[in-house]
């Protein structure tokens, strides 16, 4: 009972935010509730979008994201996590914001494909994550090279990751095994699914000759990690 | 933008929450993030059992769902839901702990039962829901015939929430087909999925010749109808 809680910044979108407290559930091992991890989610997709800010387009999403983190610092989380890549690049308006830790889902998942000594690894994410270069800086220091889709396929991965967001399922399985035959092509052993609608696009791992590195999952496991220790 | 926030006094049990947090997301017509509920969940698995203190062997849950009822109004919710029938019970410790509006899963479901003229429903539910009577007061007013599953099947139904609660795939859909054979033969149009857990047990719903009622769902569209009111 003295486990930790997780507060939650989340609704970018809201089916990524389930899609991590389903991970989460998954990577915790109970046989009943009250051995469940306890999170507090503030699922707010009325945040400013992060595509648009990054692309010069519309105001910050930082000062929402610092107020958010504030409020589930009070609320007693102890320690926060951020469920969507591109956010990534306001992650210091959130440190700053609070006095508990942030978990760095960009972080964590270099780290895991460093342990797994992966050598070329393509990344699948929205066109502001790749502008910020978030993961582009971090895989570079791991000595992890690092691979783009050609920009005609990079639109296919916006399509297919805005299909998730409005819940077109036609649209969600239009490009996805082109996409990865694309990456195969290029050289990739791995692929990161960089934005955290893309695990809902690819559901059938098993499937493609290639390995998928999740990063709500990397998060996931590593909200559990947290919370138990 | 003026859209009311919801609060969710969740994690009982966890996967029922995450449940509906789908379901409100399926419910809402959006096209992009912007347009989806902002909801703030307080996922606590750690609330004591309903099922144990309600049959008499452990503490009240009511206080501690009183507890984040209030955090919860305090950061920001404009009204609340309970994604658990049993937790029903304690509706009232929570309603006089807030100033804020407090959804009723169990009459919206009564509301929807006598909307489309339901005469005979059979109740799959937890022991302990069934022992509160929750359900059967309210059909009883609303002049719904009220149907529950033999002792020997009742216990069949406990062992699939159970299964839910432990993630036990198998144990899952061990029971599913003979429990509804057995409410068609007690003479149910209808049944009640009452017990978060039970919806995510019969994700298939088609193969049987029988209506089924999801509090669950049923719940969701009315916090997305009054969130967007």
């Amino acid at each position: 009972m003295g486990d930790k809680i997780v507060g939650i910044i989340g609704g970018m979108g809201p089916e990524a935010t389930v899609d991590l407290l389903t991970k989460i559930i998954r990577a915790t091992p109970a046989k009943r509730d009250q051995e469940h991890i306890r999170t507090l989610v503030d699922n707010n997709p009325r945040i400013p979008s992060r595509v648009e800010a990054i692309l010069g387009d519309g105001p910050s999403p930082g000062p929402v994201m610092a107020e958010m983190a504030k409020n589930l610092e009070k609320s007693g989380a102890h320690f926060l996590a951020i469920p969507c890549n591109t956010a990534h690049y306001y992650l210091s308006d959130v440190k700053e914001a609070v006095q508990i830790p942030v978990l760095d889902m960009i972080e964590e998942t270099v780290k895991v494909l460093k342990a797994d000594n992966i050598q070329n690894v393509a990344l699948l994410a929205t066109t502001a994550t790749i502008a910020t270069k978030l993961y582009e800086n971090k895989l570079t220091e791991a000595g992890i090279n690092f691979i783009l889709p050609a920009p005609e396929y990079q639109e296919k991965v916006m399509e297919t990751i805005f299909a998730v967001k409005s819940g077109d399922l036609e649209g969600i399985q239009k490009y996805t095994d082109e996409i990865i035959n694309h990456c195969l092509e290029l050289g990739a052993q791995a692929v990161i699914l960089g934005c955290t609608e893309l695990p809902i696009a690819y559901k059938n791992k098993e499937k493609y000759k290639i390995t998928f590195y999740d990063p709500t999952e990397i998060l996931a496991r590593a909200i559990v990690r947290d919370a138990l220790s």
